[in-house]
């Protein structure tokens, strides 16, 4: 997406970010966009749909990778993988819309914040369905919806130590936490357990 | 801790995981506790003080738990489940203190947040000092620093979707992780990869 309204978002999270979405004015935004605060208005109509329509994007976008990446006929574990690359690379991409939605998505009211949950829900529901396949298919273990949470907690909760320039680029990062998931910690337990 | 000062760190806790701490004025906390806000400040020093020692006290008490598991004569592995367990009873106790320290450590300035990194870092160190330990002993399979990260990414994440009185209490959240950590998903990988 590209043009004023992509610009607009960029700003808006950039600033929430840094300073809270409560205290950040308007004003602010408009300075920041070089817009006045009219022509910010009639593209944002207002600031609780520009929180949205960020929130939205960000899992809008996760969900289409991840139906791809669900459809490949490739085994279970790999497309663990691709959907821990993908995840991380969004995260790693769009820092500033993550933590303004982890920080703010509560702060949406109505029908806006019902939308936004079930697409939170839709998105951590293909990663069950993935990991169910692969527990049909015999060839992971089954997992707990709490397990889950656990997976896209490690994930998620990167937006609050992920740096520019770290060591590891988000695919590598990812590579480190589906080995982990995978392959386990223990060494001395009975396979069939 | 208990008499004012533990009051008015639960209040502010509470007011700035509901409303961010930006938005939130002393006079509004002054409301809650029921103090005037002469009172109020005698206590606590200044805003950002209270939010300093409310994410000292967190960090704190996560750090002595872990010392005492950590010199524990038990396997590693148990260890692991012990820290896990003890970590999701402290998110889930204190759920408004740990949301506002997510959210607002970075508004802590100079000394102040100097300090609170170094204790994060601390216990991010102990559970390093946990697995590699684990690995040295040859019980778990040697992990980076960034699949260190992750495991407490899974836990942590959990500020934003622990809810009181959900299916699983805290201890048997913890035990899903473990065992998910320690047994890891994949059954078709060989044994000595």
């Amino acid at each position: 997406m590209t043009g004023p309204k992509a610009r607009i978002r960029r700003e808006a999270a950039r600033l929430w970010a840094a300073k809270g979405y409560h205290a950040t004015g308007v004003q602010e935004l408009a300075d920041a966009t070089g817009l006045g605060k009219g022509a910010l208005y009639h593209h944002i109509g207002s600031k609780e749909q520009l929180l949205f329509e960020i929130s939205v994007e960000g899992v809008a976008v996760l969900i289409a990778g991840a139906e791809e990446v669900l459809a490949m006929p490739i085994p279970a574990a790999e497309r663990l993988r691709l959907l821990s690359r993908r995840l991380m690379r969004n995260i790693s991409d769009d820092l500033a819309e993550w933590k303004v939605f982890f920080h703010e998505v509560n702060t949406l009211t109505g029908a806006n914040r019902r939308t936004v949950l079930e697409l939170r829900e839709r998105y951590e529901g293909q990663w069950c369905r993935l990991l169910d396949e692969g527990a049909r298919s015999g060839e992971l273990r089954p997992a707990d919806r709490i397990a889950v949470k656990g997976i896209l907690g490690m994930h998620n909760y990167s937006y609050l130590w992920l740096r520019e320039g770290g060591r590891l680029d988000p695919e590598e990062l990812a590579d480190v936490f589906v080995d982990l998931l995978l392959g386990g910690l223990a060494l001395d337990l009975p396979i069939d357990r």
